[in-house]
């Protein structure tokens, strides 16, 4: 299976390394890992604008690809990455298995709360919201729960793990818990061999 | 068409007073405005968790739909509400128009400096880059280039509009940018009638 792994490691200098260790670990477990500064399979129009050139050989990799897992480590905020979260969405859409994984373990709420600071205030039924009486999301989830639930609903996980702050871009235990089970995944879609009798 | 109204305002306290603002604003222009807190086409399995059945109900909405306009404006950082992006991928990956607005004009280059303040610094290059030497975008965008490039991608636009900053999430002049040009979008997507003969 072809996985596209989207995140924002594309923003990092090394990120061409960063990328060729997620495709070894994606080989160690039979997926071939799709990074998405490669070469897409459809050359964009050259007519087009450098960043729609981008976007467009993005839209074409995540289509040639079975299956998505996404880098959600919480990124300049208390939610994963914009484009990553977009690309998650339209691979749900696509009716193909997805994964998340975060490098911050924490719950939604307790990151939101420690994002906001003083502008997280108590509201009289329990709940908590910013300085403009917005409500934070409670549910005990790693992030937005279409973000939690779109995973669910492919069938994947969320997997958490606290790497060390230094390593939040380059630990890759959580990702290969991802690589696992999107291999499971994949193998369970495919057509099962007939049953040997006992 | 029914369009899916995306967008954090689910989190106000008065999220369906502004929904019924938007839902007239539609009707005005022909539109049936769609919002995340409706009751879905189908009811959810009462069985799964109650963050589960929000999102198979928004998922349902989004499928139910012909088009979307997503309020990107920013939320809780330099980007979009997370789940306005999930459902923003999601929809276009369905191949239907999307549209997208902030009510904060400035480029995403310019805000995420702003986020990170004397965090951000100069590459050699001319570049900018955050405290971990992950790059920041500067392609004059309005945020994540796969924000940006979905909403092309889709024969859509995205309406910028400094609103004042009391009335960020309840001034609609740049959602009713979205209405005409959705509305004008799904009229283009009909079968054209035959031209007269001058």
């Amino acid at each position: 299976m072809r996985v596209y792994l989207a995140g924002p490691e594309v923003f990092l200098p090394d990120a061409l390394e960063v990328a060729a260790a997620k495709k070894r670990i994606c080989a160690a477990h039979g997926l071939e890992g799709v990074f998405p500064l490669d070469t897409p399979p459809q050359a964009p129009p050259a007519d087009r604008p450098y960043w729609m050139r981008i976007y467009l050989g993005n839209e074409a990799h995540i289509r040639s690809c079975g299956g998505l897992i996404a880098n959600l480590t919480p990124f300049r905020g208390p939610s994963a990455d914009a484009g990553t979260v977009y690309e998650l969405g339209f691979m749900r859409a696509l009716g193909r298995p997805v994964m998340g994984y975060s490098n911050a373990a924490a719950d939604f709420l307790d990151r939101t709360r420690a994002f906001l600071g003083p502008q997280a205030r108590p509201r009289a039924d329990g709940g908590w919201e910013d300085a403009e009486a917005m409500g934070l999301e409670d549910f005990g989830l790693a992030d937005n729960l279409m973000i939690d639930g779109g995973i669910e609903a492919a069938g994947g996980g969320f997997e958490r793990f606290d790497a060390a702050p230094m390593q939040r871009w380059r630990d890759f235990t959580a990702f290969e818990k991802c690589c696992l089970r999107l291999k499971a995944l994949g193998e369970g879609a495919r057509p099962s061999p007939s049953p040997s009798p006992p």
